[in-house]
Formats: C-alpha cells, structure tokens, sequence
C-alpha cells in the first residue's frame, strides 16, 4: 500500500527528519505541516522562521552549520540597517532577505500562505508539499519572569534566558487551516502521522493548538509516530530541556511520552534511552538512534520511522 | 557675506558636483534640492535612486566607479530574488537595499520624504541637508517609439534604446514641496542658485516641472548658475547627448544655455567649448575645466561655482 504521511515539524530538529523523509517519499506521498508560531513581522516583512528552515532544509540550500538560513550567506544588508539605527537581533542575510521580501509582496497581493509557500518551494526547485500550520496569524506568546515575549523576542532577542512561566498561542481559536490539508484529513487520506524531534512546547504545541488539527490527531485511527527530542535527559538542540525544568517537568524520554501521551501510538527514543522506558498510558517505545548528524542519519531515521507506521497500519 | 545656495541636482554627475559643494560649505550654507521623478516602488520597496545616489555620494560610502550604489557591495538578495522568478533588471544590492527597506518603514510610519532622506543621511553621519524635490510623488513618464515607460523602464530595463518622443512629469501640479524649501524661498534665504551638470530633461526638468520652483527660479533676482552636462558636443555621462539627438536639439553648450535660457545667469562650460560660446539671451558663459574625474577636481569645480556666485550677488 502507497503510504500518506503526515509529518508535523518546527524548524532546525523537525527539518533534519524532514529532509529524510522527504529522500524516501515522492511529492503525493508527504505532508510537511510546519509551525508558523514564531512568524512575526519584522521590518514590515513576513518573516516565517520555521516554514523557511524546513523549505531550505528541504530544497538542499540550508546552513547545516547553523541548522537555519542559508549556506554561503553575507549579512551586508543586515550591516546597513544597523547603521540606519534598526534593531538588528534577529539574524537576516542577504539571501534568506530574498524570502522574506518576496513572500511580503505575495501575500500583499492576495495569495494565502499556503500558495506563498507553495511558490517560493518550487521556485527554490522543491517539488514535495510545505504546509503552514495556519493562513491566518498564530502568535506563540510567552509569559516569562521578565514579562510576556513573543518567540522571537524569547528565542532570539533573549537567548531563551527569561524562565518560561505560561505559553499561550494567539489566534489558535480562529486560525484558518489550509484547505488541502482540510481535504485530506475529510477524505481519511493519510495512513500515518510522524511528530517530527522539535521542541514539544515551543514548535510542536503550537500545532496541536488549532482545534481541527489537534482533533484530528485525537480522533483518528492512524498510526501516530513521535520521535523524541530527548536523548539521554537532554535536548539534541536548543532549550527543550530547560523549558521542561521550567515547567517542572523531568527532560526525559518518557516526560515527553507523557506529553503525546493522548495522541502518539510510538515514541522512537535513542539507544541511550533503551532503559529509561516507563510505562506511559499505551505508548510503545522504539529504540534506534535518533542522533542527526549528516545526511545518513535522517534518511536512516527516517526508514526506520516510515517502516514503523507500514507496521502499523 | 554668508552665502545661502540651492543647488539643483539629479544622480550622478549633479552628485559629483554636490560632493565638491559639501566640501566647501557648512550645512547651513547648502540645500541639496534633488529629483525624485525616477522615484519608483520595486518589491514594495520605496526606491529613490536620486536621492540615494546624493546622498551614498556626500557620506563618502558610494561606489565610485559605477557613480551609483554603495561601495564593496554584494548581490546575494538580488540573486536570490531571481531564483524566485523575479524581475532583477533593477540592480538592487545588499547594502543598498537596507536604504529602501529603512525608507519604506518610515514612509509607512507617516514620515515625509524630507523626514526620511534627513533620518537617514543623519545615520550615515551628513550633516548636510538633501531634499527631496517633493515630499508626494511626481513620476517622470517617458512617451517612446516603443510606448510610455517610466524612467526606471526607460533607463535602467530599456537601458536609453527606445527613442524619446516626448516626457511628462506625472504629480508635478500637484507635488507638496518640502515646508523647510518653502520657508527659505519665502523668507528669501538663498543668495545663489546652482543647477548641476545632471541631465537637464530627465533630471533637471522634473524639479523644474514643479510651480513653486520654477516660478521662484523665474522670478528671483539672486543668481543663478548652470554647469554644462555637455562637452565637446558629447554627454560627460548617461543619454543627455543621445536624448538631445532625439529632441531635434544638437548636443552642444548653447543647447543647454537655450534650454536654460529663461532662467540662468551663466552657465559654466569646459575648456574644449570655448570657442562655442553663442548669444543666447542674457546669459554669460564661464570656461573651466568641467570633467570630474577625482574628489579634486569637484572641489575645484565647485570652488568656481560658489566664488562666480559670490561675485554675482
């Protein structure tokens, strides 16, 4: 049987198991629904952080140094808006700022986010299906002991430092879900549902915050993949563990088992994990390595995952 | 006696002259008055390669091999911009398109041109004051063998090919000119006028397309000098002697003192056209070397320009 994955993803963790799927699938067979939580407007530009890593990641021309933004990037723009004055923490180079300004311009001129995406991935040559979470704007807003920061306010102007007290995701409640991605959900499309390694509070939630996605990974009877971003109580990358402090929750394979608890069949955690399995409500767990760290690994990763959901089906 | 002077000018060779004025004057004792009929929106952005092109010019950061843009400039959003199908005639660097960028925000924030082009030639670290022509837009609409272009078309897409039938200055009955250019002319400031050696049709004409400066120009008794754009019967620069081909006028010194006839008092004309000198009107010529090939020989021209000026008032 031909698979339909959906894959839920954030930026630079969920891209790199991404960019593996996206090797072992052809464009009909996937799903990228990325986070749109950190979009902000900067500049009086459209700035999509997450649906720019996965699009780069994807199309070959990301930084894998940085994990974001692209490779063999200048920042002389960037440079010169500094000396007009401007408030230069948000990291823009001269190629990624191409993105940014024609993905303003198309969304002045009427096209949703979804065909603004859909554009500016097969212009960079992508074939396979980039979906924003939502057409309409969803602010992940974050209440810290330093006040109440956007995610880029928190992310990058801060340096994730503030403590994380409450993480709320503004427009959640109306947010307008892509059309396509509505049909394939009403016409029972997709025979799995992978939850790519991204941060669960900061890049997953925020997905699972609009009603008609997150009931539909409630109610469905497809297999649903987690794969953790967790190895050995720590994060792979960024703040995922220091927010669980935050939160008061253990990073730890099997707080983030606890997290999914009511959504996920499986959760893939690392070799380094294989003893830290508890028994969470009727997850199973699979161990493999989960470390990205080249090419090789995602697509390995990925095999495992997609052979996973086959199993499962 | 302090001298006041409004010197007109386009891009290029007015901002040559310009960067000499600036060398020789407070700010107090110069307005720089500048086209904005090439003035065009590009992705959205606010271009105003006049005003750009004087001031990159006077802080000292232009290119000075192309006359235009900034100096050590690098094109990756151009490039990028291209991969995704967009129109890339119009050569937007790095550095400068951090310029249109700042100018289209403070524009959007309710600032006036002449607010903005003083924001961020003060960030550069000019002192001297540059004003644009008019605060509203007046597009200088070029009516061609191969139909209406507007300048940017006309000179940077067409690159000057199309032959010019005849040349409108869209906005010009209605422009708001600067309130501080007002003040000066009504409070009767200025005590010399210089026109730069821009091109007169299609930089010089549309500030003199605006009522309000041209009536002051007619009307006032203070002198007024011209520096030829034409040597030895040839542009220094750019389509001056190829536009005056196509408007039947032979490209030669007594053309531009016809052209300016009604307003100038002398018109400085190089050595090669000495012997060139016709009646025309009421106006004097001055012979000096006019060709600016370094920062020495601005400052020289515009030394000549000031004290013939002075001797004038």
């Amino acid at each position: 049987m031909k698979q339909k994955i959906l894959a839920l993803c954030g930026g630079v963790g969920g891209a790199k198991l991404a960019y593996g799927l996206s090797q072992l699938t052809t464009p009909e067979e996937i799903v990228f629904l990325v986070n749109t939580g950190d979009d902000f407007i900067h500049l009086d530009l459209h700035i999509s952080p997450d649906l720019d890593t996965v699009m780069y990641t994807l199309a070959g021309v990301n930084d894998p140094k940085k994990g974001w933004g692209v490779k063999e990037e200048t920042w002389n723009a960037l440079g010169s808006l500094k000396k007009y004055g401007l408030d230069t923490w948000f990291q823009l180079g001269d190629k990624d700022l191409a993105t940014h300004i024609r993905r303003t311009q198309l969304l002045k001129e009427g096209l949703k986010l979804s065909e603004v995406t859909r554009n500016l991935s097969s212009q960079l040559g992508l074939k396979h299906n980039i979906l924003p979470m939502s057409e309409s704007p969803v602010q992940t807003m974050i209440q810290t002991d330093q006040g109440k920061l956007s995610f880029q306010e928190y992310f990058v102007k801060h340096k994730c430092d503030p403590k994380i007290e409450k993480i709320e995701f503004l427009g959640s409640e109306v947010a307008e879900v892509p059309t396509s991605l509505e049909e394939l959900i009403k016409d029972d499309k997709f025979t799995g549902i992978i939850i790519c390694p991204s941060n669960p509070y900061l890049s997953v939630d925020p997905i699972l915050s609009i009603n008609k996605i997150r009931t539909f990974l409630l109610e469905t009877n497809i297999p649903i993949l987690a794969v953790s971003p967790i190895i050995d109580n720590d994060s792979i990358k960024g703040p995922t563990a220091k927010i669980m402090d935050e939160m008061k929750v253990e990073p730890s394979v099997n707080a983030i088992a606890a997290h999914y608890s009511e959504l996920i069949n499986i959760l893939v955690i690392d070799q380094k994990d294989k003893d830290n399995q508890a028994n969470i409500g009727s997850i199973d767990y699979l161990v493999d390595s989960i470390y990205m760290k080249n090419n090789e690994d995602k697509v390995s990763l990925a095999k495992v995952c997609l052979e996973e959901l086959r199993k499962l089906a």
